[in-house]
């Protein structure tokens, strides 16, 4: 076969670190036994990927937006949108998005608990007595996520996202009012302060709360909305590379992301999100949903963890991971796609956060270019054909090779 | 240790060059002796870096802008605002900044000669006979420098800075009169001249002057401005990392930028700025000032003499002098502190000027993602792990392995 149409992006997330110490000044990702990693180094062509621009420290949204084709300093302006569209919000450019807590003030609008005894239940009758409120001429859209969170839409005419916290980030203080930057954003910020007054009224008296009240829980008594992020106006995937795709990822934020992008987001049950996932059920996933697009996007969550957590073993177990869903895709994709492998950032466990160092990417398909690097590790994959690359080259780079590029010039 | 908060910046003047052949092909950095720079490069992470961009000619100023994160094409018009910050001028945003020379003009406003005898004494009273005129509404602000030089500040409203030099560069020909090339800057046209004509009113029959020309001396009769350039708005050091930094350099340009950034500025007695400087009095003071500060950015300026004067043999001396300052860091400041070295250009022998060639960069501290490279080089260090990197990505480097830098999304 003399090449393919077809790509799959696969991420360990966080997958980068530093050398340590006690792996013998190895990284995790290079102290880790991973047969099908290296190997996919050895057949392919590597290279070192700065996500964003070198030493720059990138979120996950902002990570992915990049390595997906799309400037986050022309696109991101906060967590809200992605984290909205996440839960699958029908989120539009220009609507300001806010991620929200359910919270327990007391009568004095001071909040007791910022989760709401991490509430668990009822979330979804208490958002749906929130949505559709009309406020100033602004429709107001309330959504549940997980345990206490939610998300807010500000949607309407003239509106700034440029809009402080109500959520006071602290227990034992009052709500704050939301004041906004500049006339916009201070003519949402008043939305903002009268939907937390409206949700205080509304949900003090709810039967979810009456009955948690009852049971001797804390009532989520309040919303309170923060991270506001103005939704950009983005080209959807498909208009933009003329193929389509598809996203396989554990964490709501990137399938925010891709749903805002019109790609398909696909559900793995037995994908966790966690350190327990079932990378193979991620694999199998990939293999069916590369049949039905030219492109998809895979991303295990688990190397992100043991970052966090300043756990290289770990982190070691999820390279072991990550290796096997990439040996179970070769295996099962072959030629039939290009297969690059590398990650959205780093996390050291030193640094038990996202950083700035580069990450190693491999690529394998058929005519790349081959290179000298037979493991796949920051340092070995630092002498690889690929140099030093950026997020923003990927999708170029892989629409390149799939030959659905179109030519600048003539 | 398993980080550090702390971070040297250490640059040697125009280090990089090209192969000699009197070197046996080397360059005078690579035919030199530098074991501590050796090791450094062989413990640490090296790459090449362009101060600018790939083959873009960086002049001292719009290199060290670009080191420090600033982008010189957006923030630099002219060296004047540095030139006046590095005398100690209180240069002020928006303000339009001369350098200027005293010089000799005969009664027909002739330059004789361009630095009134290369005066060296009486150029403070001069100056300060000039300092402090109103001229169309706008002030007048002058400071001498060494010698003959000096510097002209003119601060008011609606002045441009796109004004012609009066300064004929050459002798034995008239005063040229300077020229605005819009509207506003015409407005400081007709300022400069005037300051101009007053200064050769006032200087002809300043004491200092008679007493020169009863001493057979050249009569510093004028000051001629030229290279204009407004001062930019500059984010302080401290504003834009959240740390704050200090400044160890033989140079006054790179002086008046520090000041200008608010870093601290630390003068070495020693440090003459010649071939004869004490590069270890520069050394005890970095190794003082890293005590209390997070970043300290140490120049020394001798390899770019060596440069200038097509002397590989006094080139690769200065060279043993940065070795010897780069030693005494290590030893004395270990750990402590992530050790950055690389030039803000190259100065080849046989251009006798700044050139776009790239230079060596090596960086070692806790967490480093050590290479293979074993000599600090220019073409040793193209092995690197940093691979090819740019002056504007140094700061983003630094503050990520500092963990000093804000996460860029979420």
């Amino acid at each position: 076969m003399a090449t393919a149409a077809k790509a799959i992006l696969l991420i360990g997330d966080g997958l980068g670190d530093r050398p340590i110490a006690a792996l013998g000044d190895k990284t995790p990702l290079e102290a880790a036994d991973t047969p099908h990693l290296d190997s996919i180094a050895a057949d392919g062509e590597c290279g070192l990927l700065d996500p964003i621009a070198p030493g720059v420290r990138p979120g996950s949204d902002t990570a992915h937006l990049a390595l997906l084709g799309y400037d986050p300093h022309r696109t991101y302006t906060g967590r809200g949108p992605f984290e909205a569209a996440g839960i699958g919000m029908d989120v539009r450019g220009g609507d300001v998005c806010f991620r929200c807590n359910f919270s327990t003030v007391d009568d004095d609008m001071t909040v007791v608990d910022r989760r709401a005894g991490r509430i668990s239940e009822g979330t979804r009758e208490l958002a749906s007595a929130l949505d559709g409120m009309e406020i100033e001429g602004a429709a107001c859209l309330f959504k549940e996520s997980v345990e206490h969170r939610a998300a807010l839409i500000v949607r309407g005419e003239g509106l700034g996202h440029d809009v402080s916290d109500t959520d006071p980030h602290e227990e034992g203080v009052k709500v704050h009012q939301a004041a906004g930057g500049d006339a916009a954003s201070q003519k949402t910020a008043v939305v903002v302060n009268e939907f937390v007054r409206r949700s205080h009224e509304i949900l003090s008296k709810h039967p979810v709360n009456q009955k948690r009240a009852a049971d001797g829980l804390r009532p989520a008594n309040i919303a309170l909305p923060r991270g506001a992020g103005v939704a950009p106006h983005l080209e959807p995937f498909q208009e933009r590379y003329g193929v389509t795709g598809a996203c396989i990822v554990e964490v709501g934020l990137i399938k925010g992301l891709a749903r805002y992008l019109q790609m398909e987001v696909i559900d793995v049950p037995g994908a966790t999100g966690g350190r327990d996932t079932d990378e193979l059920a991620l694999a199998r996933a990939v293999v069916e949903a590369i049949r039905r697009h030219a492109f998809v996007l895979c991303n295990l969550k688990a190397p992100d963890l043991g970052g966090h957590d300043d756990d290289p073993q770990q982190k070691m177990e999820a390279a072991c991971k990550l290796d096997r869903l990439a040996g179970y895709l070769r295996e099962h994709v072959g030629d039939q796609a290009f297969l690059m492998v590398t990650a959205d950032h780093s996390t050291p466990c030193v640094v038990r956060d996202h950083s700035g160092d580069p990450v190693p990417i491999a690529i394998i398909g058929p005519g790349v270019r081959t290179d000298d690097v037979t493991a796949f590790g920051e340092r070995p994959c630092a002498h690889g054909g690929l140099h030093r690359i950026r997020g923003s080259d990927l999708m170029n780079i892989l629409t390149n090779l799939m030959a659905v590029q179109e030519k600048f010039g003539a």
